[in-house]
Parts: structure tokens; C-alpha cells; sequence
């Protein structure tokens, strides 16, 4: 939807170093496009890098007036609020971006296309969370691509899945791999600028929207799915239509070191490693109707420990679970990478 | 939404003795409604027994006026039709019931409500297949409830495990057991009067709504959740919310004799059921975090079968799996009752 040469702005107001900022914060690491600037009137005139950390040259302004005077033709709502509704202090500044010509994405529950139904000049507004078009049925045709299929997996909710597939992604393009990312939740499909947006999706049809997308990238030699929610979280519905639509050939298992609870929900215990790792083999083989995937790999999240401590949670865990784990943000995604060439 | 007291008349032009018609003949079977009329020009006069086997009063009448002048007050659509869209040509009837006073039952993909919005005299139209309000996420409260539950599943669509769960259910309310049955297909939710629309549910809220439904039923000593769709069928999302959101104590697994391919899938075979249980089981239990329950009895469909082929067929699975078998539509659900009690 966000076409090639589209320059964005990120909308960010009072959220750039906030959790729930991190949609934006996924855009300015990995979108492919170009991000003219990030708009939060409590950081204008600051660098992102310091802000967050993150390397990216980006300007931080206060007003769509400067986002349009650098070019900004696309305005991203950059920011996650609890509950995906849109906030309402935030419309005078979509307001402003369309006046200004801007397109907009929106990646909330809220959906703003019917509150600006007149648009011209090409001008539209990508309501990301809604269900596609069409009623999809599986038919098993991933299970027939030549291509590898990697499906990120885990132990919970936010340990990582999207950053190490989008991680797997560059590096293998880095590579000159043929590999194509399909991205399943709102951040993934924003930096993608397609997807499937599956926990908006009608529980008939969600097995049979990944394999459409999977299929679509019929030229790619290696195909990275992005994983949601675990199988050993009790509200997480998604990890059944993934297994279904994508016949995945490898799996890649997301976990952050040392977390032995769910961390929403800590009266629930994450089960060994190994025995999940099990699970999603068993569940993904269908009791030996489908392609039993190898767990090629534990992609695990160290963000919280030192170089030492990273090092020791990798290594132990190596030798718990038998198979190679590394964390491919602090360390690259060379390692896991090569586990499913 | 069917109040106490109401009168049905079921609508089934042409497809009284269709497989499409199988919506009116599981009221006819199951409702606990007064179904006064079945409206059907084409065996008009006739009887329900003589026209397709169940044992029902019913008239079978070809007008609208007269399902009207034998006290009917709810038209419902008793037909299911491929693609869930409803014919042009119903809606004169439509238009006549609704003229009559009467209220709409809808179970289709096409929704009624918005074509009548005028509706007055506290007549309602119900259109089933729609997410309910709410956006409920689970937390675990079905399995802290004393009730024991038990969750249909099986080795494909269509097998029975609606009927299954209703004979079950009708077998306990007999034996004075305080039981409920949680429908969760239209076909159910129509009969029950309540249910899940599981497959019109967006991803997100599916075992939360779920959940729900089983912890609406706290006053019950056994509760039997309609399963839906089978985890060897590659199309099928619904078993992964109805495990988390039931977390059943038991299970029962439906299967058709002989059947060893999908129905509307041939290419895919159904791995032998001691494979397929172990999954569920597995599945259910979540790798050791969840309850485990247990597979306590398979529920043989044999209606193709003659008596003697019947009874040879549960032998010999019984002796295959090792736990009890039995067809209860046509033996009587005690045997299958005894096992989870």
C-alpha cells in the first residue's frame, strides 16, 4: 500500500521512548522506506539515536507543517495505546496531515477510513487492522512450494518473534538469498506494507489468508512467517492457522532469557523449552497428516543482560535444548541463518 | 433469543430431505421449541416422519399464511446453502413472515437485520452468524470451575459432533444430571437458543468468548462444548480457542466408520485415531502448562451401516483404542455418558 518513494512521517506524540511507541520504533529500524522525520513536540530538535537508540538520521519535529515542509506525503501513527483506540486529541493532527495532503496508515482497532470519506488527489487512508478481501479456503499449496518456510514461534506474546524474522529477512537478502518476510500483525505488515492483519481476522478464514500470502511469494527461495502469540499462552489463538497456511519447513523458537512465566500472566509457567519445542512439531505434523517441521534454531532476546550474561544465557541454554541458539540482535542473524539454509 | 413459549416454523423450500436442509432437521431432531409447522410446497400434507425419518408432529405446509394461522411467531431459515448466501427468491417469504408478525432466525453469512431496520411490536430478527459484543480475553477462570467439561472433537467436518454433544447432553438432563451443552456452530446455536458463532469470530477474541460461554454455565455439574472442525484438517482454526478457552477435562473423539480421508479432501489422510488423540491431548495440555485431559470414549457414526456391520465396527475400534465406543444415536448415549460422569 505504501508505494516505492514515499517519504513518512511518524506520528509520536509523548510516545518516542515509550512502550507503546513501538510501532514506530519498528518503522525506523526496518521500514524499507524513507522516514523524513518522526513528529513529538517533547523531542523536537533532538537526534533519534539519542532519543532511543536507535541509528537512523531521521529529524524530530512538533507540527505537520514541518513534516510536510520536509516532504512527508505519508503520516504513520506510530504509537500503540492499550486497547487500539484512537485517542481523541490525536485528530486535529490527522486532521492537519490530510489537509496537508498526506496519506495515512493506521495500524489500531479503531478504523478512520469512514471519518474521512472523501479523499481526492489519490490521497487514502490503509486502515491496516481489517479483514481482507475474500474468503479463503487452504488447500495445502505451501505444502507443494519449493521454497524453505521458516516460522518464527514462542514461548509468549512480544519475546520477539517479528524482530529476529525481519532480522533472518535482511540478513538472507544481505546474503543474496531470494527471501520474502510475510508479515502477520500490524507492525510487521507496516514495515512490509502488506500482510495479513490475523487477529483481525474471522476465525474461518485465517488459515487460509496465510496461505494466500505465503503463496504469493512463490519466487523466493526462502520465506520467513511471522510467528504470534505461544502455545503455551491460554489466550493466543493464532499459532494454529500459521502451522495450517504455511506448512512451514523450519521452525525458529522466540524466547527471552530467563523468563520462566508468561509476562502478563505469571500464574502461567513456561514449559521446558524442549517439551514446547515438541509441541509445535506435533501440532504442525497434524498427528502425521502434514509436514513435520525441524525447530532449527532458539532465536533468544538478551536485550535485558550484559555482553557476559548474554553469552552465558546462550550457551546454557545450547546445551539444554541440543540445537543452536543465539540472539541475532546483539549478535546478527548470521548464525541462525545458517541453520536453515 | 428464542424466548419460552415460542412457536416455530421452519423454512426449507425445496430441501426437506437434503443434505442443505440439515439446519431444519437438527431443530426437528434437538429444539426444545414448539415447532409448529415445517413450510415446504413440495411435500406439503405430508409428515416429517414419512418425508426424512425423525420422529416429529410437525405439518408440513407450503405457505407462509398458513405456518401463520397454526400460531407461528418465528420464521427461522432451516436451510444452509453453499457459500452461506441467502437466494433471491426467499425473500418474498421473508417479506411475508416478517408481515406476519413473525420473528427472523438467520444462521447464514448474509445478514438480515439492516434490510429490515423498521422492525416494531418486539418483533427481532437474529442473525446468528455475527461476532457477539465484547472483546473477551481468556484468563483461565473454566478451569477452576468444579463442573466437569467435556469437549467434542474429531477426525473431520461433519462427522457428528454436534449431535454427539446433543444426545450426551439429552441423556444426562434425563438422568436428572444438571448439564449444559455451549454451541458453537449456527446449527447448535439455533437449537440451544445461545452459543458462539466461533467461525464469524474475529482471531483475537475467539477462546475468550469461549470461556465465556463455559463459565455462563457455572450452575452445571457437566458441560458439554460443541467442537468444531479436526486438527488433521488442514482448513480447520477452531479446536486451538476451544481448548484454551475450555480447558476441558475430558474429551470425546467422533469419528465416521471406515472413513480414512477427508470427505471434502480426499488427498488427506486421517491418521489412525490413537495418533490423533494423543495430539488432542497434547494440544490441550499446552506442553505441561494447561489441564490434560482425558480422551474418555470415541463416538462412532455408523448410520451407513447396518446393525450387524454397526456392531462389529465398535468392536473392532474398541479394541483398537482401547476405551469405550459407541454410537450413541444409534445405541442411546448412557454408554458414553457412564464415561465421563
Amino acid at each position: 500500500m505504501i508505494s516505492d518513494g514515499s517519504k513518512l512521517a511518524v506520528f509520536m506524540l509523548g510516545a518516542l521512548d515509550d512502550q507503546i511507541g513501538k510501532m514506530g520504533a519498528g518503522l525506523l529500524r526496518y521500514s524499507p522506506h524513507e522516514i523524513v522525520c518522526v513528529i513529538e513536540p517533547g523531542h523536537a530538535g533532538g537526534s533519534i539515536p539519542a532519543a532511543i537508540g536507535i541509528d537512523h538520521p531521521a529529524k524530530i519535529v512538533a507540527t505537520v507543517d514541518e513534516a510536510a515542509a520536509l516532504g512527508a506525503d505519508v503520516f504513520v501513527l506510530g504509537i500503540a495505546p492499550p486497547g487500539g483506540q484512537i485517542p481523541d486529541d490525536w485528530y486535529p493532527w490527522i486532521d492537519k496531515a490530510i489537509a496537508k495532503g498526506m496519506s495515512i496508515v493506521n495500524g489500531l482497532h479503531d478504523h478512520l477510513g469512514p471519518k474521512y470519506p472523501d479523499l481526492q488527489n489519490g490521497q487514502w487512508i490503509w486502515d491496516i487492522r481489517q479483514e481482507p478481501e475474500g474468503k479463503p479456503a487452504v488447500t495445502l499449496r505451501a505444502s507443494k512450494m519449493p521454497a524453505k518456510r521458516v516460522l518464527l514461534v514462542g514461548t509468549d506474546m512480544s519475546v520477539g518473534k517479528m524482530t529476529v524474522g525481519l532480522e533472518l529477512h535482511k540478513e538472507a537478502r544481505a546474503q543474496g538469498i531470494k527471501a520474502s518476510f510475510v508479515a502477520t500483525g500490524q507492525i510487521g505488515i507496516t514495515i512490509m506494507g502488506r500482510g495479513v492483519p490475523l487477529d483481525a481476522v474471522r476465525l474461518d478464514f485465517a488459515a487460509g489468508f496465510i496461505e494466500d500470502a505465503v503463496v504469493e511469494c512463490a519466487d523466493s527461495d526462502l520465506i520467513f512467517v511471522e510467528g504470534q502469540g505461544s502455545l503455551c499462552h491460554p489466550d493466543s489463538n493464532s499459532p494454529l492457522p500459521l502451522f495450517r497456511g504455511a506448512q512451514a519447513t523450519h521452525l525458529i523458537m522466540c524466547h527471552r532469557a530467563g523468563m520462566d512465566r508468561l509476562m502478563r500472566m505469571q500464574a502461567v509457567e513456561v514449559p521446558p523449552l524442549r517439551d514446547l519445542m515438541k509441541l509445535c512439531e506435533d501440532l504442525a505434523a497434524g498427528g502425521g497428516t502434514f509436514i513435520r517441521p525441524v525447530t532449527a534454531a532458539v532465536a533468544l532476546n538478551t536485550a535485558h543482560l550484559n555482553a557476559e550474561e548474554a553469552a552465558k544465557a546462550i550457551a546454557d541454554l545450547e546445551q539444554e535444548v541440543g540445537i543452536p541458539v543465539d540472539d541475532p540482535v546483539r549478535n546478527g542473524a548470521e548464525k541462525l541463518l545458517n541453520t536453515v539454509r
